[in-house]
């Protein structure tokens, strides 16, 4: 095949494009000549059959390429004037804008941030499986299933689970499948945030008051001390968003008074209480201190994840709610559709019911018990000016330095250049100057092999610091 | 075990649960006691060493039990009083309400309702076999990844496919990852509601503009003709949503005056163009009309899905944006984090680049054309009265009928009474009284075995209606 068009002076490369053949080659080449400006408009495209000559194809192939380009709007054909290139408003070229990062980018060296499991220990072959036993037993219906709380399956298993593992009070029928903890704030805030305010503990992860705020809603902070949450700072807010288990990130128990305090509170004024459990599966000296919403399924919305059981790429989360909020959270969020995939629902529910997730979660917690314990000895042996909080529960633990919060971003900048990386807890204070100067140390982020070399760098490097 | 707490009056019913022993076993049975208020506040309990000796079980476990109900604020234990029941506001049982079913379930007898692919064609060993893939080879970073733009795997992959298969000129940075496709018009709408009004086709899937007003934004309808969008009827809207592959409900195609008219109308009023491309893999009398993007990429937002060439349980979309729209984009769903589980947007980025997705459209595109050639012959064979439309494209076409939309829901009650069922065309009208007597029909939702029942079934009732 002639590969230039040169009998009227343009030069048109063609590609026969894999699969797609002569035709779909002679529209590619000539969509990127008008495209790109080679062709004008108003330019006048010899016959058909002149350029089927040129070209050295049928007739008819040409035909159908230009019919199919003017029905595209890239040439137009009119009465007895033939065939021309339309009217293409030249576009600029489109400019490079690459999307903002919403974690930071896997580091090489020793990574220590929080929020973050063991990822080599997902359980890739069990994920597997589950897949297989879906794949070979899911009902067609299921795979067009887009009801909004999520797969039945997956929602019975739920509720089986959290009572067992959590003491979560419920039926499948209060629960809803969200894509991730921040699209089940999404929805609360949206439900709650025509209310009135939404509380957050100060410190919190930040995006999550930012998150409401964006949304067009009041958030308040309020302090934290070392029985989590003040009560008595809270007022009128019609939610309340808390970390009972295990305080992200201080890592302090809501204490018994204040679990008691807080239920009075949202019993009293009419608020609701939004219980993150995020790491509640992970506890170490004990067992798990049962959700808070077990004293209070009708005040409790509760939200879990398998963002730290399993891995954060999974977008799998779960929201609990009072019978009294499930209306209310259908009409905040109408005519939105489910945003998770059906296939994972049932592969989760599948892990649940074969045991899989309870056996992945023993092993993590031994791994992790022993990290933490590795962590302590490591702090108590080379640093002994600095005070490590937190490691009752979770993945992560606060290693209190002696200094102020100025001091921090020169410390965090100094292990960085030593390729060690962890944060600091400055960022997640409403008032970063109000901050001790402390570590968030995220010991289940490196690889179980990495763990040792990764605690050494960073105990080491520090007690030079401090020294 | 003793199974009774008698010595103070109160049965106490104790379970060992499953993997969890003695202690699990006492909590559980106390906390149950104390939430249904058979243990009511201020009962005080009975010394730990004597509920050991009428339970039979270590004194150690019970202290265990106990201190955790302390913990869980259901008991409470002070100095030289003991342990006592705290304080519990009585819950009233959560109120059982089932959440809305965002769609139909699934029916029994002949469902031609539009929207659905063959989900019997679901492609579960290639699905299989690409999560194997990934499981395989995705290393541990991955799964951490939660990049809100999406997978960087995937973004080539669909760059490179929707370039070859619909003729969109983008390159992976200009493509988010969403979970479906009202989640991308959500995105959309929160970066356009801003603006000013966004432009709906009329007749349109009316969740879409509903979607826009829940947001809090302004929704306009512009009416279709023959020749889709009538474009002269657009103003000074922020965006218009169209479909131009083929337009959904009517199934016509936007004509290439009116493309060319479009983008002039989004590059003289600063006004963009979102592009719902839901079907166009499936043309059948001559190959896909290439997207509307190719022709303005500076001015057209494209969004795609996997919901009618794989199966909407996926929820899995994407969206082509302008450079220029890609802050605004992230600017105005700031704290939002991405839905889609990585896993997922890897298996998808395997089967484009193993050319699965490209043999699974093909197969469907010769089964789809089939199925609606038999329509046409059906039609035209038992229903002279009636006129087909929209079945150059897509998985559904229009059938309209001699009669007024008044008599619409009588003819589909008395479908719907032979256990079939089919759409009507009203409500996809912004003034539903205003529409045609037609239907809805969607031919690619039977399983292929069960099609040409489901067809007579639907043309023999039909017959006899409309003689």
């Amino acid at each position: 095949m002639a590969d230039q068009w040169s009998r009227w002076g343009l030069d048109l490369h063609l590609q026969s494009q894999a699969g797609r053949g002569l035709r779909a080659g002679i529209e590619y080449a000539l969509r990127e000549a008008v495209r790109s400006g080679r062709l004008p408009a108003g330019t006048r495209l010899p016959s058909s059959r002149t350029l089927a000559g040129d070209l050295g194809v049928a007739r008819g192939t040409v035909t159908q390429a230009l019919e199919q380009l003017v029905a595209e709007g890239y040439l137009e054909s009119r009465p007895r004037s033939g065939i021309r290139v339309a009217p293409q408003p030249a576009a600029p070229p489109p400019t490079i804008t690459p999307p903002p990062q919403a974690t930071l980018p896997p580091l090489r060296g020793v990574d220590l941030r929080s929020g973050f499991p063991d990822l080599a220990a997902f359980p890739r072959r069990a994920w597997l499986a589950a897949t297989r036993h879906v794949m070979q037993t899911a009902p067609n219906t299921a795979l067009g299933y887009r009801d909004r709380a999520g797969a039945a399956e997956l929602r019975h298993a739920l509720a089986e689970y959290l009572g067992r593992a959590r003491g979560v009070v419920t039926t499948p029928d209060h629960i809803v499948i969200c894509a991730g903890y921040a699209h089940a704030l999404r929805l609360v805030s949206q439900m709650f945030g025509h209310r009135g305010a939404i509380a957050f503990e100060d410190p919190a992860e930040p995006g999550y008051p930012r998150l409401a705020v964006h949304l067009g809603h009041e958030a308040r902070r309020i302090p934290v001390d070392r029985d989590g949450l003040l009560v008595e700072a809270l007022s009128d807010e019609a939610a309340a968003v808390v970390t009972p288990a295990h305080q992200y990130p201080l890592g302090v128990t809501l204490s018994p008074a204040r679990r008691v305090e807080l239920v009075s509170w949202a019993r009293r004024t009419g608020g609701f209480i939004v219980e993150d459990d995020y790491d509640g599966e992970f506890r170490y000296d004990r067992q798990p201190v049962g959700a808070l919403q077990g004293m209070a399924p009708d005040r409790v919305v509760y939200a879990g994840t398998t963002s730290k059981t399993i891995a954060p790429g999974l977008r799998l989360a779960w929201l609990v709610l009072p019978g009294s909020l499930l209306t209310p959270l259908w009409e905040a969020t109408r005519w939105e559709e489910s945003c998770v995939n059906v296939i994972d629902q049932l592969v989760l529910a599948h892990l649940i019911e074969n045991g899989e997730l309870d056996r992945h979660v023993r092993r993590c917690r031994t791994r992790y018990r022993r990290r933490r314990d590795l962590l302590g000895q490591a702090v108590t042996r080379r640093l002994p000016q600095a005070r490590l909080s937190g490691v009752a529960a979770g993945l992560h633990a606060v290693l209190r330095l002696p200094g102020t919060a100025a001091q921090e971003r020169a410390l965090l900048d100094r292990l960085a250049a030593r390729d060690i990386h962890v944060e600091g807890i400055s960022s997640f204070y409403h008032r970063p100057e109000e901050s001790p100067l402390a570590l968030l140390i995220g010991y289940a982020t490196p690889a179980d092999h990495a763990y040792g070399n990764a605690l050494s760098a960073l105990v080491e490097e520090l007690a030079i610091v401090v020294a």
